[in-house]
């Protein structure tokens, strides 16, 4: 019986260790997903473990691996998990990064969620009130008030509904009934008998193209339900610009636009709630957040002014408003609130990525970058914090890309370039056949297609490259790479390549976000190398590849290791302050203290910009890492 | 040329002195309206006035002075002003006591209002605001709670609906905007340049059968309209008790009751503005008061437990609601609030009659007593306020009497028999032909039989009194007394007579309210001798002549300059709670401080009530005054 085996972390999996199986074989036994294009040729370096024991018993390490891994991470104990194999049978532990964790991706959507003590602004209290007779002849608000007084020190107002339904709440079951305050201070129902075991809230995460909702026990804190649906506004503006400028010309534009979106949350609360059984009329609070456009247009507000210099909010602090106020239908005297915004084009959302990273507490200097159609960043630590945001266009989205598509099934969302057999391989999601290419693909292939010099720093598509079997010219008389031949796959596959024109939008996007990054670190006095940590939010931020995105010069040129994913942070930071009342306070505490700069009025934005066009910038020294990458590459 | 005049207090109207006038006629000639109705025979004693200045210029008390007026009249310098004639010109000073004064009565009808400083819950304030720039890109509540803090040392919170019209309020006239806060803590309106000059509110006394409203101007506390509707509840039953049972009978009693008596408050609304050209839109404020059945279902608070014991009304402490929440008509994010109530039929009618009155700040004993179907009485001092509520029924507004009509032109509400010429002497609203007798006028009635021994002590008509030939059977077998007949009048009258059961109906009305009355004296301990002032408030009693309601057993007894009528008190607390926040804490401290009793719970009530139905009480040691001038009347 076979004793001893091969440990994998983080996730305590395990499987038998078996003499001459490597590390990636036990770890599918074992049920472990490691990242790998190149099919366990030791070539694309994505299988990368680290040997916590048991490092003696595999095989010694081999040229791929000498020729795949650094120095640094050669020195570090690093291996291929494709080419290390079990020499000697005994117990072995491998620890998994985060970077080579397949699937692990997928887990991150819903975003990380700091452990935060749960203080919730809706609470029950179950209540034995002495009855009224001709000796005790109290009204029934005072004898509610007294009474919650004496059982939990709570001095309350009635809330104006409430008082409706106190009569018959309170005799229905003996005077015995459940009172629901908000924020311990007012009274906002009163139900016959005991309902302390029912509370529900909502968090919802308006993207401009998802809107995400999530349920929640706040009794316990747990999450009880996620729900999405795409953003209804979609059909009247795809970005966040044309939606305020439907809003601004037509009349009854802003309206429509609410209506829309409320429309889409009230379902996501049904669905929820029909999943668990509950009613929406259970769910005392919801909590949004959003960009500060899709913020203004949730609660009816006009976003006019976001749309042209000084692009001041409308309103930066948070809310709290009556449900029927908006339609939102939960329970009718209950709150629907936001997190506050910081500016135009900084909003909730970002406040929330901010509470969710931890970044605000971080000693030493850390970045929070949450990509979309619009980038917000916010650089500093605990004493100073920047913010920005750029214009990245939806690129990352797959939008103006001529095969580009979300991260549906079978878009291709990685890819690697196998120099030595001038071979192109991809996985797509699903491991379908390739469809077309979402946004990690998109820059997996410019970063890899530029190591491989098939483009140049300038982004110009070489014909005459090592690869220029796969470069033809497109309808449009410009070049284009081919990463996949349609007729050679099965059925549903069609060709995907990346034109001159697909380079150039990944360009214009990512010199948008490097430029808001540079812009931060100058007004804090720093250089990349300061950053001790980079939180990636956002869906795309989460699934993109961590090195392609510093090779290409989006993200600043630091260890790949210092870069957190924090998934839908978004979500997690709206949920932490339904749960919390104190995450609040924290929220309107950041959204006071952290600075705006608009980069646009920064004097050297628009050189800055032009030399961020480049890959990965025209200043080679500020990604050093990468410059000795793409010249070992040539050397190849 | 006559410089010697004859003045009349307390108006200050004067008229030439002339030798051979009696004072009655100079008043006439001064515009001073004096009380009479026996046509200036000396006999009613209506006209007595007190001589300030020049007695000795006047003609000696004749005999009927010295028999209609008592000893401490004569003893205190009054006389009676039909019989007081100049016999020397010079100058003289008469003062005519409030019982005097014709058409008093009509002008107290608005209430007696204390002068308060003015201190509303709505203040305006009118703001320069620096506009948002590049270098100032502080969002717009920023920017508008900065500068209120600013200016005006307000921190406040903006109201929800609020932020929705901020953006284009701050923009629409260069950034100068009108701020509208309540309690100097809630900002509820920003409107485009200066609109600081209108400020209105409107306070509503929904009475159980008429709804009044007044439009004040808040910045100079004045108030520039009364308008006033019958309670359009009325169909639904005519007295609360009815209401009540409409409401707990029918599904969607309540709604409809609610809905029905909004209505009316809108449209009083509408007409207020509309006679001084001012939109509803900018009434910011409504402050209710009525009886707690009243209060409660104008709130839409189900009033079913107030129908039986232990009475506890759902809500005693005041409320502040939304307009929009019940549908009010007025500024949408102004306020709609009531004064509290005490207990379930000692409602914020009662409140707001106490503040008026100034009762719950004297440091001798009184008594407020507040006339109507039901009649709240509260009595004490500053130092402890007790109250009651009687159910007196509706026979004060003309209900269940046979003749019985409103204070309309035509009612009877002066009668006085000339016990020597066997006549019986009428005035009639706007001294038209008699139609009907109204409250003041039973009360006058039923004294003035009583006093001419037409009825008994325990009520019952005489047939074999001196009073015979009025005295006749009427259609039911019962006698009648007949007051005018119809045929020696004009067009338009009609017989009036009192009925054996008219006479019942107000034996036991009166019954109720003096049960009340010695009931909340023997709990505080004193006699009616030791009430300092009594406040009879309401129409009725500020219509009712006070020795007639003495004399019947309904007042306490006392001298009659003791009582003062303060009209419709419960319209002057709630113009008062309008024009000062002070006035809702003194209105909230005093909903807490006066205690309650419930009557039919006290163990003597029975037998209280039985004695009470005696003319004036069975106990006559308890009205000391009424037994000596009947006995003196018997004399006659």
């Amino acid at each position: 019986m076979n004793k001893n085996f091969v440990r994998f972390q983080p996730s305590g999996s395990k499987s038998p260790c078996s003499e001459g199986a490597t590390i990636l074989e036990l770890a599918r036994d074992a049920g472990v997903s490691i990242e790998s294009i190149c099919g366990g040729s030791g070539k694309c370096g994505k299988c990368t473990v680290a040997l916590v024991a048991g490092a003696d018993l595999l095989s010694p390490m081999n040229d791929n691996e000498r020729r795949t891994l650094s120095k640094d991470e050669i020195d570090s104990g690093l291996r291929l998990a494709c080419q290390a194999s079990v020499v000697s049978e005994g117990n072995i532990t491998v620890d998994i990064p985060e970077g080579s964790r397949r699937g692990h991706h997928r887990l991150l959507a819903a975003g990380i969620e700091p452990d935060i003590p749960l203080s919730p602004a809706m609470s029950k209290i179950l209540l034995k009130i002495p009855p009224a007779t001709l000796r005790d002849i109290r009204a029934d608000d005072d004898r509610l008030l007294d009474m919650l007084n004496a059982e939990a020190a709570v001095r309350a107002n009635i809330a104006p509904g409430v008082h409706q339904r106190m009569p018959h709440a309170l005799r229905e079951k003996s005077w015995e009934a459940t009172a629901t305050l908000y924020m311990k201070e007012e009274l906002i129902g009163i139900d016959p008998g005991d309902t302390t075991s029912d509370i529900l809230g909502v968090a919802v995460d308006v993207g401009t193209t998802k809107v995400v909702a999530y349920l929640l026990d706040l009794l316990t804190g747990n999450t009880i339900g996620t729900e999405s649906q795409p953003n209804p506004q979609i059909p009247f503006g795809e970005d966040v610009m044309s939606r305020i400028t439907y809003a601004m010309t037509n009349d009854d534009g802003l309206e429509r636009l609410q209506k829309t979106v409320i429309g889409t949350v009230n379902s996501l609360i049904r669905q929820l709630c029909e999943k668990v059984g509950k009613n929406p009329v259970d769910v005392l609070e919801l909590i949004m957040v959003g960009n500060t456009a899709m913020h203004h247009m949730f609660f009816g507000i006009p976003p006019n002014h976001l749309a042209s210099a000084p692009y001041a909010p409308a309103v930066r602090k948070s809310i709290s408003v009556d449900p029927n106020h908006l339609g939102i239908e939960i329970y009718p005297f209950g709150k629907v609130g936001s997190l506050p915004n910081i500016a135009g084009f900084v909003g909730a959302d970002a406040v929330a990525v901010l509470m969710s990273s931890g970044l605000y507490d971080d000693d030493e200097m850390g970045m929070m970058i949450d990509i979309g159609t619009n980038t917000e960043i916010i650089a500093g630590s605990k004493d100073r914090l920047i913010s920005c945001s750029c214009a990245s266009g939806p690129a990352f989205e797959g939008a103006h890309i001529k095969y580009g598509m979300r991260a549906a099934t079978g878009a291709i969302e990685r890819v690697w370039m196998d120099a030595a057999e001038k071979e192109v391989l991809v996985r797509t999601v699903d491991d379908a056949p390739p469809r077309g290419i979402c946004g990690s693909g998109i820059v997996d292939a410019v970063s890899e297609m530029f190591k491989c010099r098939v483009i140049s720093a300038s982004g110009k598509i070489d014909a005459s490259s090592d690869w220029a079997e796969r470069t033809r010219e497109g309808p449009d008389g410009k070049l284009e790479f081919v990463l996949a031949e349609g007729e050679s796959n099965t059925d549903g596959a069609r060709g995907v390549s990346i034109t001159q024109n697909d380079v150039q939008e990944i360009q214009l996007a990512k010199a948008a976000i490097f430029t808001g990054v540079s812009t931060l670190l100058r007004k804090l006095g720093i250089r990349c190398s300061d950053l001790k940590r980079v939180y990636a939010a956002g869906a795309f931020g989460t699934y993109v590849d961590a090195s392609a995105a510093i090779t290409i010069g989006m993200y600043p040129d630091i260890p790949p290791e210092r870069i957190r994913f924090v998934g839908n942070a978004a979500g997690s930071g709206a949920r932490m302050a339904l749960k919390s009342v104190d995450a609040r306070k924290l929220a309107d505490n950041l959204s006071q203290k952290v600075e705006y700069i608009e980069l646009a009025s920064e004097k050297d934005f628009q050189s800055e910009f032009a030399k961020a066009m480049f890959l990965p910038h025209r200043e080679l020294d500020r990604f050093p890492t990468v410059a000795r990458a793409v010249a070992n590459s040539f050397d190849r």
